[in-house]
């Protein structure tokens, strides 16, 4: 016998009651499904980058203390939910059961290998036993269960694609499918923090969009990512700039554009502190789209104030649709970025 | 002899070293100016909506204690810049001095009475004393002194409106600019927290500019503010439902709209916790300004992703072009909204 749940998931929210899932501070993790709700046995976490930053920073980058910090996490909300930062990540692991009242809405099958396009921080989650930690790529290997609720959006995985190399891309699919969008033929594009995975997919969809006429600048603060900007080809400038610094920023590209600065800035950093960069560096008028989950919604909206700055700014909503395919087109079309993925998260 | 400054303030950041003067922790409020500032004798302060919320919350309504909690935060960060909501305000005051670098570039005189339009998050503030609170308008009389940088915005106060009514207005001329620029001809419109100071401004837009063929409606949880929607007449529909109840706004607005929802949502509350709402009760492919600085960034973006509602979310940049005039417009064309924001605000 199986319980009539919401489609939104609230029947499971424990406190406050009358949230939604992601904005619960718990939720109940007990994976025993609903009727409408799909059991998935868990493979591999894909923790957001904001939030994987944080807790290693906090569990300087020891491994027993990070799983330690984790644990406590989905012990204490139910889902991997870093009350840091706020942000959660993504799944990939097997279907384990399908409520009855989905069963004819959906195509899925017990045994698919799906990847789950909402995330972590509203996903019921149980931690059996954590089985790997891979430091560089954000990822996490588990043996647990999750639940999706009828609302909840997956993906199947791509038989054309290495799993894991799916499951880093999925991750971050909203930001190069809003690039898409927000870009325009002859636009100056800048990314910030274009090295990283996010920032890296994003170059490229800028690239195609701005086309000959436009231009694409890439910021990292490290040699390394500023390499695989170089290395790709994708960005027509690279500044090796740390965004935590905003004259520095506003200086180089002031430089890089003969001050005509950035149409439109994606922020795709890791690290707190960066919105001002972000503003500073975009033209009057322009428009900024902030995917990084460090972005404080008051420091960008009283930023841009304080300097009086008249910028459209965007939150990166990780949901666009068709955002899935976007992305791992990507991968599909650019060869350089496929091989250099395969290298960094596969 | 004058120090040089920069014109961002940065000259004046404690803490962080780097940060620019909204993103610090401290700043420097002696109030002996550098080259390129202008010194203010301030009169009233009109505190932020969501931190004057917080700070009554947190004092029990108590004056004394209120008092107390915006010395201390002044104390300890040489602005008004509330550690809790990382939000500010704005101040209205006289020309005591301008430094000699600006002294031809602007038209600013000695004497005369100007509001600020850059947060109080930024600017460096002095209070020497705390004169009168006016716990329902936000505003607070003091004795003190504040610094406008170079790059800050400010008004000189219209000789036809009065004083404490402007500085309400100018606080929040920001929402009425925006949705000036969002609304289209035909839409339907949601004000959540439309009976609010920022609120009433925006229904009066989104009316002017949905036209004949658009719909206006205003959300708001209690009596009074669904009153005061009602008795302007800027809302065509008044819903009295709390913005914290994700679920019950969906259900309301889908009545309203006969399952259609808005086109555009404008937040306009004082509250955390009302992202979802705003989320829900928006239709696939529209758009929801955020102008609330209660807005959590990552509830909104996993937000919208939780639910798979691919909605164009944009953070409220306090300044637009040419929004303090837009914002004074509106009351010399509306007298019922004059004359509510007299008995309210004046
Ligand atoms: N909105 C959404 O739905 C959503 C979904 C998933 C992820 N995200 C967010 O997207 C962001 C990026 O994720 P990701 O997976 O692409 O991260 P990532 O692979 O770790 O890349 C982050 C990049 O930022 C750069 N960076 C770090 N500090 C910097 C600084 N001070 N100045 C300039 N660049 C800096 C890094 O290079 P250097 O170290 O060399 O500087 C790196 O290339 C994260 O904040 C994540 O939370 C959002
Ligand atoms: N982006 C910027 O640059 C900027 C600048 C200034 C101000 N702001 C922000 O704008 C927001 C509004 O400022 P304001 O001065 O207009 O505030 P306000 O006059 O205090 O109005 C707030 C409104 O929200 C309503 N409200 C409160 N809780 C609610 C709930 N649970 N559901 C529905 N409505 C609710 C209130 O009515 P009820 O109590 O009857 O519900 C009230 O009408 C604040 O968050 C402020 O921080 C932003």
């Amino acid at each position: 016998m199986f319980k009539t749940g919401c489609p939104y998931g609230t029947h499971r929210v424990l406190e406050p009651k009358g949230a939604l899932p992601q904005g619960a501070w718990k939720i109940d993790n007990t994976m025993e499904i609903y009727d409408n709700e799909i059991l998935v046995d868990v493979d591999v976490l894909n923790i957001d980058a904001a939030s994987f930053t944080q807790i290693r920073r906090a569990a300087g980058d020891d491994r027993e203390k990070i799983a330690a910090v984790m644990l406590d996490i989905v012990a204490k909300r139910g889902k991997h939910h870093n009350p840091v930062t706020g942000s959660g990540g993504m799944f990939i692991g097997r279907v384990a059961q399908i409520g009855p009242a989905l069963q004819d809405e959906t195509d899925l099958k017990v045994g698919d290998k799906i990847a789950s396009l909402v995330s972590l921080s509203l996903t019921p989650l149980h931690i059996e036993r954590i089985k790997k930690i891979h430091l560089e790529k954000d990822q996490v290997v588990i043996e647990g269960q999750a639940v999706l609720f009828a609302s909840g959006l997956y993906a199947v995985l791509p038989p054309d694609l290495p799993e894991r190399l799916a499951l880093a891309v999925l991750d971050v699919a909203g930001a190069p499918a809003q690039t898409a969008r927000l870009v325009h033929p002859g636009d100056t594009v800048l990314v910030v923090g274009g090295g990283g995975k996010s920032g890296l997919l994003c170059l490229y969809e800028a690239k195609k969009r701005a086309g000959v006429t436009g231009r694409v600048i890439g910021i990292g603060s490290g040699a390394n990512s500023c390499t695989r900007m170089r290395e790709t080809g994708l960005a027509g400038t690279v500044l090796q700039v740390s965004a935590t610094d905003p004259l520095a920023v506003l200086k180089a590209v002031e430089e890089a554009t003969g001050g005509r600065l950035a149409d439109l800035t994606i922020n795709c950093v890791n690290v707190p502190g960066t919105e001002m960069a972000s503003i500073l560096a975009t033209k009057e008028g322009g428009t900024i789209y902030f995917f990084s989950m460090a972005t404080s919604f008051t420091a960008a909206a009283l930023g841009a104030e304080g300097v009086g700055k008249d910028v459209r700014m965007l939150i990166g909503n990780g949901y666009a649709k068709g955002h899935a395919q976007i992305a791992l087109q990507v991968l599909r079309e650019s060869k350089v970025l496929r091989e250099l993925f395969e290298r960094l998260y596969a």
